[in-house]
C-alpha cells in the first residue's frame, strides 16, 4: 500500500480544502442582485411563510444534505474530536457531488451527549433536504438515528450503519445466487455486532432472512449471542443492539466461541477488528461447502482474501479497493440520496434500502456473475444511477415523495445531476481555474 | 420600482436554488480518492487531533462562513420562520461569495431562545471559520452576539448590527468632512434604536464621538431617551439596549419628541419604520445648516431624499439603489470576512471594524467627495478589496491572527479571492454549464 496518509497531509496542507461553492445562476449585472437577495427575494420568502415545504421548490434546499458527526468514532482512530473529523466529512461531501450530484456540507459538532446532536439535528432540518450521519460511537448512534428517523420529516441515514448493510446485502444476494444456496435460509454468522452488523442484521430480516438461523458472535467473554445469555440483563441498558440481537437470533441456543458459531455456517460477515489473524483459517475450514466470508475489517480485514481462500473460502468480499469484492459505502450513500432528493422524500424507508440493495445486485447479475465479482466497482456508474432511480420510484411508490414525477423524467433528471460534477470539473481545469 | 418580487419568485422556482458545491481538488482518477478520503485522510485528521487549529490548514474551514438565522426578523416581513428566511439566507451566501470569496453556507435554524441558539452556535464552531448572524430580532439579537463574541474563538457578525453600523459609520465620516464640521463633538440624532442604531451608537462611540451629544429619539410614547427617562427601570429588562443608551447619550437631558431632537441637530440617522412620512419636513427645517440626513427603512425611507432636500438637507443616504449614496450592507460583510478569514482571526475586534470604517471612506475621499458621492458604490469592488485588507493587517496588528503574512501575501490572496467567483462563472458561462 503507498503511503497515502503522508501524501494526502501533505496535498491537505497545499490545497486547503475539497470542495467550495459556486453560484448557479445568472448575474449579468448588480440589477440581477434585486432578484436573487433584496429586494426581489421577498417573494420566496412569503410564498414559503404560507407553505413550507415550497423550501424545497425555492432554495438549494432540496438538494443539500448535511453530513454530521461529533467526531466520537473516525475511521479507525476514535474519538479525536469534531475538528479532526473534518477532513473526512469533508471528503464525504466531495464523493456526495462526485458520485450523486449531491450538495453536502460537513457540519462537525462540539456535542456529545446523544439527546444533545438529536435536538441540534433537529434545529438545522429546515436547511437541509436530508441528513447523513456519519462516524459516531455506538451505541449511541442507534438511538440517534431512530429518533432522528422518526422525528425528522426529511430522509435520515447512518452511513456507518444502513451504508455499509446495503452494500453487504447486495453482495450477499449475489453471492449465494451463485453458490446455488438460499439466502433466506441460510445460517449467517455476524462476527462482531457493532454499528454495521447491527444494521446487517436488520437489513436481512427486511429482506426476509429467517434471522434464527441468524448467529452473532461477539468478543472473548461474550462469545455467541442467544435469548438466555447470561450477562443478558446488563446487555439491555449497556449494550441494546447486543440485547436485541440475542432475541431474534439463534433459535438453537448455541453458545460457545468463534469455532462453535462458525461450524457448518454457509457465510460470515466480519466487521469487527483490523486482522491479520483476528479470524483463524481453523475456523473457516469449519464451514460448510462454498463458505462465503465477507472480512470488512479496515485497514486490515480480520482474514486476509488468500487465506480465507486457501482454508476453502468460495467467494470472499472486504473493505478494501486492492481486492476484488470490495464492499465499498461509495456505492449507496450517493445513489441512495440522489434519488431520495431528486423526488423530495419524506425519509428513507426500509422498502427504498431494499430497493437499492435489490438495484445493485441486479445490475452485477445482469454484467455476469463471477467469484471475483458479485458487487458493482466503484467506477461503475450506471449501477449507482439505476439504484437512485430505485430508491426515487420506490419512495413514489410508499407515498412518501413530495414530488411525483414519471420514470423518465427520474432518470434524466438523476443522469443529469450525476453528470453535472464531471463535466464543471473538466471545463474549470481546460480553463485553468482548477488543478 | 420593478416588480421584483414576482419576477424574484419565478426566477426562484425555475432555478431552485443560488448556490452549489463542487470539487475544487483534482480527482484523475478513483485512486485519487484514497488520497482525499480514506484510506490517505486519516494523515490530516491525526495532524488535526494533535492541533485543532490545524483544521485551518487543512480543510475548508478557513474560509467558510455559517449564515445563521433563526427567521425571527426577515427583511420587513417579521418572524416568518427558518424554512421562509432560507431563500434570504441563500441569497446572501451568494453576495458572500461573488464580492468576497467567501464560501458561505445558509444555516436557518428552529430555535427561538436565545440560550438555545447560543449553544447551537457553539456546537458547530468547529465546522466554520466564522459566523455570520442575520435576520435575528431584537432585542435578543444582542446577548447573543455579545455572548459568543466572547465565548468563540472564531470571528462573529451581526450584519444587521455591525454590518449597517459600519456603512453608516464610513458615510458620516465622509459626510462631516464634506460639511466641513467635526463628527467627534457633532449633535446627532438616532432616530429609532433597534438592532441598527444601537450598532451605530457603540461604533459612533468607539470612533471616538461624544456621546453625551447624541440624542436618541424613540416611538411616540417613549421619545427621547435620557437617564432619568420615567420608564428607564422597566427599560432595563425589556429593553436593555434603550436603558443602556439612555445612561451614555443626551447628557443635557432635554426631553420630548422628534421636534425637540432634531432642533439644530447636525445629522440625524433614522433606522426605523419605512416611510414616507415618518419624518416630516417640519422637522427636518428645525436641524442646523448643511443637515446630514440619512434616512435608512426599506423599502422606503423615512423621509424620501428629495423632500428632505427641499427641507434644507445638504446630504442625504438611504438604502435604496436607484438614489445615491447608498448604505449598502454588502460592501460591508464580504470585505470584513474577508480580511478576518485570509488571516484566519480569532474574532472582529472593535479595532478592526473601525479599520474597515476607516478604509471605505478613504476610498471614496481618494475618489472625490460629493454631496451625491460620500460612501463607494457598490460595483466598486476595489474598495471592498482595500477594506479587507485594512481588516487583515488591523488582526494581525493586534495579535488576534492565526496566521501573520506580510502586506504583499495579503493583498495577493484578498485580490486573487475576489476575483475567482467572477472568473468561475464566466468559464461556465461560456460552457453553457451555468445559464
Amino acid at each position: 500500500m503507498r503511503d497515502w496518509e503522508r501524501i494526502s497531509t501533505e496535498l491537505h496542507r497545499r490545497y486547503k480544502g475539497k470542495i467550495e461553492i459556486i453560484p448557479k445562476v445568472p448575474i449579468r449585472d448588480l440589477q440581477d442582485l434585486s432578484i436573487w437577495y433584496t429586494p426581489g427575494v421577498a417573494g420566496p420568502s412569503k410564498a414559503i411563510s404560507e407553505d413550507r415545504d415550497a423550501s424545497f421548490d425555492m432554495s438549494w434546499r432540496w438538494n443539500t444534505v448535511a453530513i454530521v458527526s461529533d467526531g466520537s468514532r473516525v475511521l479507525g482512530l476514535g474519538n479525536i474530536g469534531p475538528e479532526a473529523a473534518l477532513p473526512v466529512m469533508e471528503g464525504k461531501a466531495l464523493l456526495f457531488k462526485y458520485f450523486g450530484g449531491v450538495d453536502a456540507i460537513p457540519l462537525v459538532i462540539n456535542a456529545g451527549d446523544p439527546e444533545e446532536i438529536i435536538a441540534l439535528v433537529k434545529a438545522v432540518e429546515p436547511s437541509f433536504g436530508g441528513i447523513n450521519l456519519e462516524d459516531i460511537s455506538s451505541p449511541k448512534c442507534f438511538t440517534i438515528l431512530e429518533r432522528l428517523r422518526k422525528e425528522l420529516e426529511i430522509p435520515v441515514w447512518h452511513d456507518d450503519q444502513q451504508g455499509t448493510a446495503l452494500i453487504v446485502l447486495a453482495a450477499l444476494i449475489n453471492a449465494f445466487k451463485l453458490v446455488g444456496k438460499d439466502l433466506r435460509s441460510a445460517k449467517i454468522v455476524l462476527f462482531g455486532l457493532g454499528a454495521a452488523n447491527y444494521a446487517v442484521l436488520k437489513f436481512l430480516k427486511m429482506y426476509g432472512v429467517n434471522t434464527g438461523k441468524v448467529i452473532v458472535v461477539e468478543r472473548p467473554g461474550i462469545g455467541i449471542l442467544y435469548d438466555s445469555h447470561p450477562r443478558l440483563e446488563e446487555f439491555k441498558d449497556s449494550m441494546p443492539h447486543w440485547y436485541e440481537a440475542a432475541l431474534i437470533t439463534n433459535s438453537e441456543k448455541i453458545t460457545g466461541g468463534p469455532e462453535e458459531a462458525l461450524k457448518g455456517a454457509d457465510a460470515v460477515i466480519a466487521a469487527s477488528k483490523p486482522g491479520p489473524g483476528t479470524i483463524k483459517k481453523e475456523w473457516i475450514k469449519l464451514m460448510s461447502d462454498n463458505a462465503i466470508v465477507f472480512s470488512l475489517a479496515n485497514p486490515t480485514p480480520e482474514i486476509l482474501p488468500e487465506e480465507a481462500k486457501e482454508a476453502g473460502a468460495k467467494i470472499v468480499a472486504t473493505g478494501r479497493s486492492d481486492y476484488p469484492n470490495q464492499v465499498n459505502n461509495s456505492l449507496g450513500f450517493p445513489g441512495v440520496f440522489r434519488g431520495a432528493l431528486t423526488v423530495r422524500a419524506r425519509k428513507i424507508s426500509d422498502g427504498m434500502c431494499m430497493a437499492a440493495a435489490k438495484a445493485l445486485a441486479s445490475y452485477a447479475e445482469e454484467k455476469g456473475l463471477r467469484e471475483d465479482y458479485i458487487i458493482p466497482r466503484m467506477y461503475e456508474v450506471d449501477a449507482v444511477a439505476m439504484e437512485a432511480e430505485a430508491v426515487a420510484e420506490e419512495a413514489i411508490r410508499e407515498g412518501i415523495a413530495r414530488k411525483i414525477i414519471g420514470r423518465s423524467d427520474i432518470r434524466n433528471e438523476v443522469r443529469t445531476l450525476m453528470e453535472r460534477p464531471k463535466r464543471i470539473l473538466n471545463v474549470l481545469q481546460k480553463a485553468g481555474q482548477l488543478p
